[in-house]
């Protein structure tokens, strides 16, 4: 299955087992077992029942099935990823994060940090990578070698069901969508002027332990002081730290304040952290030129 | 003189005037011709007349004498800085700015210059660098190179009137002070529990173009939510830009409330500019785990 | 036409004139020739088109047309009103703004000033008061009369068009409607927990300078902090001065939070005015137990 | 002891027993006996001192000492009060919570609850009326009326022992005082411009139940946004509900904001409680013509 290619519901109910078997094969990695567990079950009535039911076939699994699957996904950010001999969602996915884009020091670090958890636990790192920064991997990574072997294996197979789901949402057109994906929006409100705070540049950056601040977004506020869209839409919320930057200052001189030289505000920066990357974050900017305040909304 | 000297008005008024012109001679860089009009005019009820009347005398010469008295001064983080042969006051002053610790780029580029702005003008240029940053210092020089010479002349006059009123203000010890200086202070409100935030670390940070950006003061809030002495205080805030840090996820673990992993608000920046060193800057936090606001109070 | 008839704007550009006219003769108070000027130029794109069409024959209309048009008007809670011999349309009206539910005090004030002001002006007191409280129609009285004739005569032309607009916009089905009718919603943020406060209970009141406060409307909010219906909406909000109540004690009690006896914050009032009752007023609170903020919103 | 009589700590430490007795004798309503106790145990070195003696005095005393102790005060509101025939800080106190301005309807409530309560408990109804208004001593009643007899007794005792603390603080000076009165400020910032709003009118007043907002101080804002002196110090803070009312439009029309006809915001009610009359409130408002935020400051 390529990273990219869809298919509807109606058409999963409908194929025979096999091609059913084809179309979802890759939803766990090298394991197309799960789909043809599934494949009896049709058809569904939903995507979430879709999911539901792959779900229940790994984790009624016995431990040498649970072993086998943990040991079909690459090492993360390993030699396989490196070389391009990965599946396309697992491209996808290690992107996500910025583990494609690794230094030489980091990359010998994963190599190194892998190679002891194999030995420890017998099976790679595996984590839902589309849901973490580059910091919370390697957070992940500290906290998870200190499991017992049992919590582990658990806390493995949760995240290939948490893989499987994003790729199923990316792939399977349906009615109901599975709530893989969070949202991140922002408002700016003019409190000088009594009006939303039209023509604001926003900037959306993630914060990185490294130092190196990665641009994820910029808008412009619209005449409702809403971004056309939101900032982060239809995708998990990497967890992990963010900055939100407002151009205070340029939208209050356009509109014809005076200003002090410099302004008391220019950029107002509100950061914040992602700890839900399904979650709804709103965060706004209510605004003068001499004053502001911001909350998690709704 | 030596920096830290002081003396009082009421002994300035009783002296002779060849003590009273040693004494106050420095004020006005190598000009103690202004000390020997001042002299002639005592006694002085409070210092803000001796400074009336001291400045007055600067403003009153002809343009030679202005120009004898710009000319006394030494180049702004120029070679005799460098080799610290220039005044005790005059250190203490390129000091402020960080003018005492310039990349050998960044020295290199003020000889360029001073060399063309004494071309220009005639004169060396001035600033009273206690009021500014090292980015305030360099805008000033872009801005003032482009004025006309009666125009810089005027500003030049001012600046040592400035450079002059901190030196009186410094030395000299009377009932009143001289407006000299400013305050920048902060206050943390924990509107989760109604309260007064005791115990919270906080960061005063300088922020510089050039991203270097230099830690001003620190401070834990006390029991009022204030800290024990305001951050800036008996001086000129230094015209620029800056950042006050509130860790303020954990005082809200430490007084018990359950946070998520990670917090959504760790550490709140709150940056501001400063445009009036002699202001009182009232920049407090009022905070939940959740929101936040702050102001320009009094 | 009965007050609730209602007719599409596609039927009105298909019957023939003399249905036309009965269908919008009333729009324009017992002057159907405006309804004529207007069958002429049909068929019409959009029911502002209709509008426009109207109100400019009225406009072009000479002074004796128009002062005719004004006299076609019953007295503003007159004794006409008083006994129901006035079109359903003006009863609608005339209960907006309270006039219907007059003291004897109130209803004798108002004869003497109608008597007045037709006497000044040669016509009756008009104003649209769908968009009026009782206080503001009293202030528009008071300054109305002050007027010159001209200026009062194309003032009460201006009122009648505001009339028809809100007519039309009840009476005729079209695809657009008139920018006729306002919103007022809320918004209520729990600081505290970081979330929409869900099930606080919320009260419109209309303020008066009697001292008679009446409840508009009561309503509960829902699991994203608003209520499931604007507080006003589909009509003009009636100028006036207004406040909305929390009860904010009740909502962080139930949620666990310990209050002190008396809470600190118990029934929060917003209290503001609506100037444009065309305008969307969206007035939100944020709030923890022991701080709160409110502003402009959209 | 006239009510406003008073004596220094440093006099009391001095003069014979029996004087101390004479001075003292009737910071526990007609029983000498505490004072008694108190003047072989000086000199005190603190007002705190000689409080804590006097209030062990009273604890260490059998019940029938107890009792006599409660049976020397009068009725709360009662004939006696009426008919003046009471102590001078009895006046005094009474007076404090309005209970001298009792409608008829009142008045015999009060009679009737009293009579009922002496009944019950064998003594009458003893409450520190300086902290409390009108409604929290009616709470009270209602509350207390439900005790068993040593937990009100014990009740009524803790109370007697605050009047004293009160009386103490109000006749003897030293160089420290009784932690018994509280304090209730404000602060207006105006956010628009960021400065404190000089010149806003504002308004204390006392919410009751009944419907009559009692008016307890105006005051105009300083150039500090502060009032000149706290609306309520030196004395506790009823128990009770308040509201701060500040003159917002007025404010910004006069420095100059063109405002919508009527304002969005003109005066803005703060409604809050006091639970601890011997604390801090500081209720700060922080506004434009657009919103406004308040919070429990410190």
């Amino acid at each position: 299955m390529s990273a990219d290619s869809s298919i509807s519901l109606e058409q999963l109910n409908a194929v025979d087992a096999k091609e059913f078997v084809v179309a979802l094969g890759a939803i766990y990695e090298h394991s197309p077992w799960v789909a043809q567990a599934a494949a009896v079950r049709r058809p569904f009535g939903s995507l979430a029942a879709l999911h539901e039911c792959m779900s229940r076939a790994v984790l009624a699994g016995d431990d040498s099935r649970k072993l086998a699957l943990l040991n079909a996904h690459p090492d993360l950010a390993g030699k396989a990823a490196r070389a391009g001999a990965i599946t396309a969602d697992s491209k996808i996915e290690q992107r996500g994060a910025g583990l494609d884009h690794l230094t030489e020091k980091e990359f010998s670090n994963f190599q190194s940090f892998n190679e002891t958890y194999r030995k420890t636990f017998g099976f790679p790192f595996i984590i839902c990578v589309l849901r973490h920064t580059k910091d919370s991997v390697f957070q992940q990574l500290e906290r998870r070698a200190k499991n017992t072997l049992p919590v582990e294996r658990e806390t493995a197979v949760k995240e290939v069901i948490r893989i499987a789901a994003l790729r199923l949402d990316r792939h399977v057109s349906a009615k109901d969508r599975l709530k893989v994906t969070g949202c991140l929006s922002t408002h700016v409100l003019d409190a000088y002027s009594g009006r939303p705070a039209h023509g604001v540049d926003v900037e959306l950056r993630e914060l990185s332990n490294s130092g190196n601040d990665g641009l994820i977004a910029t808008a412009v506020t619209n005449a409702d002081g809403r971004t056309d869209q939101p900032l982060i839409r239809d995708r998990p919320i990497p967890i992990g730290r963010y900055e939100l930057r407002f151009a205070v200052a340029r939208y209050f001189a356009r509109i014809g304040v005076v200003l002090p030289d410099p302004p008391f505000l220019d950029i107002v920066p509100l950061r914040f952290s992602v700890a839900d990357p399904e979650g709804h974050y709103h965060v706004p900017l209510l605004a003068t030129p001499w004053s502001y305040s911001t909350y998690r909304g709704s």
